[in-house]
C-alpha cells in the first residue's frame, strides 16, 4: 500500500503532463480483411481534412465526429504498399499515428501495407531471413563518410568459403539509402525469392545516391572508386563482372545507365527502372556514343529497361529504348501497367532478381 | 542533337508534373558555425508558423518573406541532438525538408544535430565503425515475428573465437526499435568509447519493447524466453550473467527494472534511465518484495538509476531509489540536470557503457 502511494504522484504527473499534451491514441490506418482501409486523424481545429494516396484517383474527404476524430473508409484496394498523406487545411502531413514513413528528403508521407489473401512477394513470410546492415564507408570521391545498407542472405558467413554476387541497387531522387528497404522491401523480396529457389543468394548493396550540389558523374565515380572497393574489401564476394549487377529507379535508373553502360567491364547486368535521363551526364555519355555493339552485347548478360505505361517518363523511356536499339545494343524491356511508383518498383525488382547471376 | 531533342520532352514533363507539385527545395535546418540555427518552411497559405524544440523554453514564431518562405534563426544552442517540430496554424508537423525523423509511433518530429567545436561522444568520428543489423526473430511469447537491431562492434567476427558480452537496450514508450540508433546514436557512442578504450567491445541488442494491448509482463517474457535465446543462438556471446546487461529509458526504464531485478541470475548489470514505474507489473513485482539483499548485491555487479532534476518523473524516481535502498539493495545513482529527454538519454548511455563488463 505504501508503494502504491509512492506511485500515485508518478501516475498523476504522467497523466497530466504527458497525456494532456498529446492527442488521443487512435488507430490509423486500419486495414480490413476485405482490403478496405479506414484512415483517422484527430483535430478539433481543422476546417477540412483530406486523404491523398497512390491507391486513389483523387483525394477524398474525411468527416469529423463529435470528439474531433476525422475518418474515412476507402473501398477495397489491390493488395500492395502505398504512400499516402493527409491534407489538413493547407498543410500536407504524414499520418501521426502511423509509424511507417516513406524515407525521403523532400516530403514526409506515410505508407500503408494492404496484405494479400495469399502472401505477396514483398510480405514477411515464414522463411529464413537475411540481415540488413547499416555501414559507414569513406568516400574519397566526395570527401566524406557516407552510410550504405547491405543485405546479406540467409546463411551468409563473413568468413565462409562461398563468394557471393552483388546487386548494387539505387533509390530515386530525393529518396534515401533506406527507401529500397523501408518502402521497396528489397530484403523481403530477396528472402522470399531465395527461399523459393527463384533467386540466387546474393548481397544487395543500397548506397545513398544523392550528390549535391555537384552533378551525377560524382556518384558514378563514388560507386566505382569507393563503394565497390569497400564492399569487395569487407565481404566475401566474387570480383568479376558476371557477379556484379547495377539497378535503380528514376534518378537512380538514370544513374544505373550512366554507371553500368559506361563500365561494361565491371557490370554484366544493368537493370534500369523508369530512368530519369534529362541530365548532362546522360547527354554527354550517350548522345554521340558509338559503342562496339558486338563487344558490348557479349560483355552484358542482361541489359533491361522497365517502365509503366502510366509513368510520366514513359515517352522518354521509350525513346531511349529506341536509341539504344538503334546503336545495336541488345536490350530487354519490361513494359507494364502503372505509374512512376514504388508499387511498380517492387515489381521491377521482383522480376529482376531471378534473372541475375544465372 | 537528335538525342537532345529526344530528351526535351522528358525535361519538360519532369518540370511540369513533378516540380509543379512540389514546394521549392529549401534548406532547413541550417546549423551555423556559432551554433545558431536557421529553420525554414514554405507555405503561401499559412497564417502562422511557429517552431517548438527541446532547445527552446517556449515556441518561437517564424516570419514570412514575399516568396512564402517562413524562417527564424535561433541564438546559439548547446551542441547536442534535439527534437523539434513546426506548428503550421493548428497542425504540428515534422520539417518537410529534413530527412531525419524522430522514430516514434505517436508523433512525427524532426531532429537537428548541432555539432560541437570538438566532436561529441555521439558524433560520427574517424574511428573504426561497428555495424547495425536489422534482424527478425520469432517471438513464441507474442506469437509473431518481430524486428530487432543488433550493434556489433568494429572487428566483430561471427565465427571467431571471441565471445562478446551483450547489452540489451530498450527504448521509451511509443518509441521504436530504431530510436536508440536514430535519435540516441547508441552505435556511434559505442564506436567512440570503444575506440578510446573506455568501453569494452560488446553487442548492443535493441528490441521493440511495445506490447499492445497486453501489459508489460509479456515483454519481460519475450526478452527472457525469445530475444536472449535468439541472440545467443545466432551470435558468439558469453552466456553468463556477468556478460549480460539490461538498460532502458522511461517506459523502457521501468521494463529494465522489471526484467533485470526479477532475473538477477540472468543480468549482472541493470541500468534504468528515468524509469516510468506506474504500472501493474512494477507494483506486483516490488511493492511487497522482500529480496535477500546480500545475495542480490552479490549477484548484481551494477544496479544504477539515472534521472534529470527537471525530469517530470524526478520525484517518483527518487522515491523508488529510496524504496530500493530501504530493502537493502546497493544502488548507484546518476542525478544530472535536464529533463525527460533523449539528450539526457545519450548522456546516461555514455556513462553506462564504460561501467559494463569490467
Amino acid at each position: 500500500m505504501k508503494r502504491l502511494i509512492y506511485l500515485l504522484p508518478a501516475l498523476l504527473f504522467f497523466s497530466v503532463t504527458v497525456i494532456a499534451q498529446r492527442p488521443p491514441a487512435i488507430s490509423s490506418p486500419d486495414v480490413h480483411p476485405d482490403h478496405s482501409v479506414t484512415f483517422r486523424y484527430f483535430s478539433k481545429k481543422a476546417q477540412k481534412v483530406t486523404l491523398s494516396g497512390e491507391f486513389l484517383k483523387s483525394p477524398v474527404a474525411l468527416t469529423k465526429d463529435t470528439s474531433g476524430i476525422w475518418s474515412v473508409t476507402v473501398p477495397p484496394v489491390k493488395p500492395d504498399i502505398y504512400p499516402y498523406s493527409f491534407w489538413v487545411d493547407s498543410v500536407q502531413i504524414a499520418d501521426p499515428n502511423n509509424t511507417y514513413i516513406f524515407a525521403n528528403e523532400r516530403f514526409k508521407r506515410s505508407i500503408v501495407d494492404v496484405p494479400g489473401d495469399q502472401p505477396l512477394v514483398h510480405s514477411l513470410q515464414n522463411v529464413p531471413h537475411g540481415k540488413i546492415s547499416y555501414r559507414y564507408y569513406n568516400s574519397g570521391t566526395l570527401g566524406t563518410t557516407r552510410q550504405l545498407l547491405v543485405y546479406t542472405p540467409p546463411g551468409f558467413n563473413l568468413n565462409g568459403k562461398i563468394k557471393y554476387p552483388v546487386l548494387y541497387l539505387i533509390h530515386g531522387g530525393s529518396d534515401t539509402e533506406e527507401t529500397w528497404t523501408k518502402v521497396g522491401r528489397a530484403n523481403l523480396i530477396a528472402d522470399n525469392l531465395i527461399a523459393q529457389g527463384k533467386a540466387k543468394p546474393m548481397l544487395i548493396v543500397m548506397p545513398y545516391g544523392n550528390v549535391r550540389p555537384s552533378p551525377m558523374p560524382d556518384f558514378t565515380k563514388d560507386m566505382v572508386s569507393d563503394i565497390i572497393p569497400f564492399v569487395e574489401a569487407n565481404y566475401p564476394v566474387s570480383k568479376d563482372s558476371k557477379s556484379r549487377a547495377v539497378a535503380g529507379f528514376s534518378v537512380g535508373g538514370g544513374q544505373t545507365l550512366n554507371i553500368g553502360l559506361t563500365h561494361p567491364e565491371t557490370f554484366a547486368y544493368v537493370c534500369s527502372y523508369a530512368p530519369y535521363t534529362a541530365t548532362e551526364e546522360f547527354k554527354k555519355n550517350f548522345s554521340d556514343w558509338s559503342p562496339n555493339a558486338d563487344q558490348f552485347n557479349k560483355q552484358l548478360k542482361l541489359f533491361t529497361i522497365s517502365v509503366g505505361t502510366e509513368d510520366f517518363l514513359y515517352e522518354p523511356v521509350k525513346q531511349n529504348i529506341a536509341m539504344f536499339r538503334d546503336k545495336g545494343l541488345k536490350l530487354d524491356t519490361q513494359i507494364v501497367p502503372g505509374g512512376h511508383t514504388w508499387m511498380n518498383c517492387k515489381l521491377y525488382l521482383a522480376t529482376t532478381l531471378p534473372q541475375l547471376f544465372k
